[in-house]
């Protein structure tokens, strides 16, 4: 087995927080690795890295200690305040691996290329002291950006720089670095990050395997599983209502229409794919300030049965976001760094059980994606097998 | 392609009256066949009977015409008015295909045995006119039973006939004589029908198809597709609460403490099977006879996330029950009519999608049991198609 | 008891129709007076038109016959089928005194007034069949309206016609209508209506009753119900999110965001007076085409009990907005032709309970509004005896 | 102002334990009194106790420290940690302040007469210490009891002694201590505490005050919000369905039926007075470990409207049964504090806004309650005032 390294794009963030100190506890025995999709009996472990093998560093813009942000999540009700005592010390030291990022882009080609440079620079010191290193962006939602032919290939882009242009919006900045870093690659946000021809190409030519794109963990979850059910039972939904509170960063960042709107966009495809045709109904993203890390989700389902007869369901559904996306996002660095060490490379679309949208791949129902997930998984660690010779459990 | 008879016992219920209804609005186009399973893409129909090529049989105890129950059911919002009068014609033909049951199992051993004769010889008679029947068991759920060394073969159940006794509830009556008179049998209710060693080895016997049982339309279908999802993402679920409010026929026999114990036993031990544990939390079937038909049902799920995270789920479903088990009805009885065609025998574990308690099968899951039923409905459409000659579409 | 007429603008639409239809089916004594406040054992009924002696007539932009409209209504299910067969007869009749309204409210001066005399002159002919007319105003929701000087007050008002302006919005038009033709005035709408000092002036000159306005029959309806709850008991309520899907003609116009604001500036202003000061969360009003005439709302409340807990309540309202609206129409018709009699002039705060921004009031509380009603309509009652000697029951 | 001393019966279970830190925290300064009702601005508050001026003490039968069930509390999510830390001392003094309670209540008339005179001599003693003392009875729900004539007057009572009988349950030993103790009464259990003839004729003769029973927090609460909203509106309510879902000590003992029915059977009557008639509907109360001191009720209620329409409302109250009682067990006291020396004696209808079932009362409107109470309270103060010559604020 080899030793992992996490960066986080976003690194002072709710999530990363609480997936750092989670993993501090994770590795000192003192909690259970509840959610944890890796510890699920169905998936084949072997050859992932122990919670205990597993170093964190990352970026981000505010500089916020580690601690003071992990009290802020006590606060809220999502981290115990006995768990933060007794892992303060390994957030600590977690502080001094943190690097400050690019508030944005750059404007100038020669500015945005030695952005890159410079947080490569950052990932690879970083990469000196893990076997693998696995870059997952947890960083704030950007607004919706539109691709140009500057990001078409990978020769465009370097051309583009040359040219003078910086076609990259932040969340690709950080994907290139990455790459050019030699990490795998995670979008755990909706941003566009790796998912352009020219960082698609550059990944191919390196070598690396990256997953995405936006975490399903509320809502979006409950409606992967319930709509095959209406699908396969022929029952006809005429309308899904989706509406969602939350506090915290992100709420306040999707408070902002255009961010917003890239995270319904990718709701709504999914469920009309699963439902097979376009369905009505309003999609809200409501920031609600007191609410916290606390997302409350309420759907409602009209849908006709035999003879026309008009039905409903509704649900409602009360999680703390970063919990359940922690240890999804920890998860999703022990598979990428054992893919990497598999040799995978390029999207990997049986990481989809993870994500909203997932890259090159229109499977949306939960039962499928994971079917593709424990056979694919089993047969990563069966290579890494093969390839270390070390037969592992 | 062959005709097919359906023989419902309960077939003045709420239930077999909208089946009945509803294939004849199907039969003349009037209807779309929304809720029907067959009609899924996905799902091979080679080889089903069409809907003007059945025929309905069956048993009651009560004789209040279709047509009333028809009205009855217009009334409570469950038919459209505007249906029964275009197929009043047709429900008035079916009356004269209806015979009277057995009000109970009869108490001497000489009476049950006619009792099972009588019963089929109305089946066998109604043979005449189709191909092949199948008897679907859609009558007033029985108190549990409790089986013993009567019932523990065939030869054991006709030795206890001939000392006198009549161990056979009124449910494995109504099995019997579909066994007796050649049909496939399908039991859509809790009760025991067709589950007794000595009536499973006379299906072998006589080479015969059986699937069971309770139908699963409402809230223990929406558990069959959330469970998984708790379970697949490593959710701890703490406790699980689920309300029924049912009225009708079926909410007043349920009523009875007893015959609910039937059904709560069966949807607990599906969700503790999904779960991997016996999960807290009461289950309650309330009559409230103000519903009718409609049923609602909530669901309180309180489970917990990474850290410990204690999060909840609610649901409410809002459904009628006859019109969301009706076109699985017809599904059921267009699956084994053709499953009899093409050789199937015994148990079909692969109907498991349709029933709470899936004979034969530990598989709650509705995903799993889907894929389950479109894998066995091709390979049963391609053995039809072998057998026939005939290509179908 | 003097015979009553109820002229509605909007006459069209769905809650006119329902109105009429239930009115016609009440005064034929084929239907119970559920949800007519003034059947209430509490409100002192001596002196109200039975529903026998009650007329009614309006205007409408749209020539679909009432009878059609009915028919949408039965197929919506708000109108039981076999009420609209018996009545259908009467509200052929009521078709009749059904005149064209004015789409817009004019551009010149001349014009405008010219509109309103012709729109007074339909109103007093139709008075010319019974003691008492009040205008209800049921249709579709202006856009919001900003007044100026033109109608600060009537000679202003008069002043401005003549110098060619048109201040009056559509609404307004028409209670000024009501006005010089001698008609009390419900405004059901949150369009300004009577609102304005010219209008306001001209009541108190002509000595007319008139309330509003906006309904209350949903959601506000049962906000009036639990915030005082919360407040009594000295609860803090975090936030209160509310969300309202509907369809219908209603819920098209209210699709229009500015049209909704009018809607949703009443609802918040309400809570707020009642919660003691301004309440974060979201405010919806979804136009989902599918639900029809039916509104279903959910509520999510936030609020902090003793030691600073965190706790939530939750409600969802599947109601029926013609048949919730429908009886306190007739209701506020009954009330205010009485008042009329009674000698009431101006507006009535008294009527609170009916509306979401009630007239010169600032109670919002529904128990109050009720203990307010029944104090005033006693006392009506009493000054109608004293003036018609006629001891009524 | 006088000093008060609350006497609790039931001095360590969650309720009591929460009041008591509450009220250190509320004299230290540490905490608002979110809950409290004596601090609505409607509320006249002259001659009521600070909260600094207020001692407790009380009965148990376990003997658990304080600090150890605030711990608990503290775990449970119900009371804040820093709070605790804070007030620990004050609690460790209320610790000497607590005695042991009877464990049942005897079974000879001898015994049961000591037990009542012990306690009422531990009361006495602790009454040294304060002006007045208000007895809290919030031990556990006792099973439901039926009076005979032994409790049928004070000198029937004596008499059963003398001749060996020992007809009081627990809580009525409890409450006729208090008497004898010249302490007011508050039960804020179903159990039947001072409500026997006997006890409220000594009650008339010792010129004390007290109120009961049962508090309202929770699900009731509501519903004396909403239904006086279905019978105003004249909505019918054909059925109202209630789950209350529940841990902690509370629940336990309510997982007992018979206990569980003493509440069921306060709660329907409640409503089916304010509906004007008996309605349907199933009532449960369950017993969920997992969920601790917290409550969740569903209500779902089916009403007809206008024309036969069927509609519904349901919610969904997640609450702290500790937190929200603790407060209005502080209300009480103050409350019972202030009357006493305003010379009130007897049942205090007035009190009702605060209970399930309240003594002498059929009132069971919130509002109108909240009007009766700050009537009265304001009647008190005034009353205070003038006997004790120094306006108060
Ligand atoms: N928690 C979930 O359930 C979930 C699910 C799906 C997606 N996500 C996504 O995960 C992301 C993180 O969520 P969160 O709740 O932690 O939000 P957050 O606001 O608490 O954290 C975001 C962090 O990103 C940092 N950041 C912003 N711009 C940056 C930049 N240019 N470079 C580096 N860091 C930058 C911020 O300073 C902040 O610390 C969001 O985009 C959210 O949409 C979360
Ligand atoms: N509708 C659903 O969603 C659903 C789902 C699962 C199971 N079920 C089961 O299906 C059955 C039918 O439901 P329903 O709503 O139509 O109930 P129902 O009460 O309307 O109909 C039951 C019919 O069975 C008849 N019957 C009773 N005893 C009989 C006997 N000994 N022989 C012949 N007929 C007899 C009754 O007279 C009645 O006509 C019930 O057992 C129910 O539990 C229904
Ligand atoms: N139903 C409720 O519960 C409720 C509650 C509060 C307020 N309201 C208000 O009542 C009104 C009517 O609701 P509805 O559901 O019947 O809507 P609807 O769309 O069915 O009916 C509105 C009618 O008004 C007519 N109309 C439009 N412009 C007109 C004009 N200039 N002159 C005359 N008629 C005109 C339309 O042609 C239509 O027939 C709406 O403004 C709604 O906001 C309804
Ligand atoms: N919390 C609420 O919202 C609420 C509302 C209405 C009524 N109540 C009632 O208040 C009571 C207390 O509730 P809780 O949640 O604190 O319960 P709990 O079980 O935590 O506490 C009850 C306490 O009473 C003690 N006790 C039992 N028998 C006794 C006896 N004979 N003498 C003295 N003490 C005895 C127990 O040892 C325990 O400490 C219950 O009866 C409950 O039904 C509570
Ligand atoms: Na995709
Ligand atoms: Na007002």
């Amino acid at each position: 087995m080899s030793t992992l390294g996490i960066w986080f794009v976003g690194a002072r963030g709710s999530l990363a927080t609480t997936a750092t100190l989670g993993l501090h506890a994770l590795a000192a025995g003192l909690t259970e690795a509840i959610g944890c999709v890796t510890e699920h009996p169905e998936l084949d472990r072997r050859g992932l890295a122990g919670y205990d093998e597993v170093l964190v560093g990352g970026h981000d813009v505010v500089d916020t200690p580690l601690v003071k942000r992990a009290e802020e999540l006590v606060a809220g009700g999502v981290v115990p305040q006995h768990l933060l005592r007794l892992v303060g010390d390994r957030l600590a030291a977690t502080e001094h691996r943190l690097r400050h990022g690019v508030e944005n882009a750059g404007t100038s080609g020669r500015g945005q290329r030695a952005e890159v440079e410079r947080l490569a620079r950052d990932i690879r010191a970083f990469g000196e002291e893990v076997d693998h290193v696995v870059v997952v962006d947890v960083s704030s939602t950007e607004q919706p950006y539109s691709p140009d032919d500057d990001t078409s290939s990978w020769s465009a882009l370097r051309a583009a720089w040359e040219a003078g242009r910086a076609p990259l919006p932040a969340s690709s900045v950080y994907a290139c670095a990455a790459l050019l870093a030699d990490a795998a690659h995670a979008g755990f946000t909706p941003s566009t990050g790796i998912d352009l021809p020219a960082l698609r190409q550059l990944a191919h030519q390196r070598a690396i395997p990256f997953a995405g794109c936006d975490g399903k963990t509320g809502e979006t979850l409950v409606k992967s599983a319930l709509a095959p059910m209406f699908a396969t039972r022929a029952l006809e939904v005429r309308s899904w209502t989706s509406v969602n509170l939350l506090g915290g960063g992100d709420g306040a960042t999707l408070a902002d229409p255009a961010a917003a709107s890239s995270k319904t966009r990718a709701k709504r495809s999914g469920l009309d794919s699963m439902l097979g045709r376009p369905v009505d109904g309003p999609m809200h993203i409501d920031y609600v300030a007191d609410l916290g890390d606390w997302k409350t989700a309420w759907d409602h389902v009209r849908f006709d049965g035999f003879l026309g007869t008009r039905m409903t369901m509704q649900f409602t559904w009360e999680g703390c976001d970063s919990t359940l996306a922690a240890p999804l996002v920890l998860d999703l660095a022990r598979l990428l760094g054992r893919a990497r060490a598999a040799g995978v490379l390029g999207p990997v679309p049986e990481l989809g059980f993870f994500f909203k949208s997932p890259y090159d791949s229109d499977e949306h129902r939960l039962a499928q994606q994971w079917e593709a997930l424990t056979r694919w998984s089993a047969d990563c660690a069966a290579r890494v097998e093969r390839l270390t010779g070390e037969p592992d459990s």
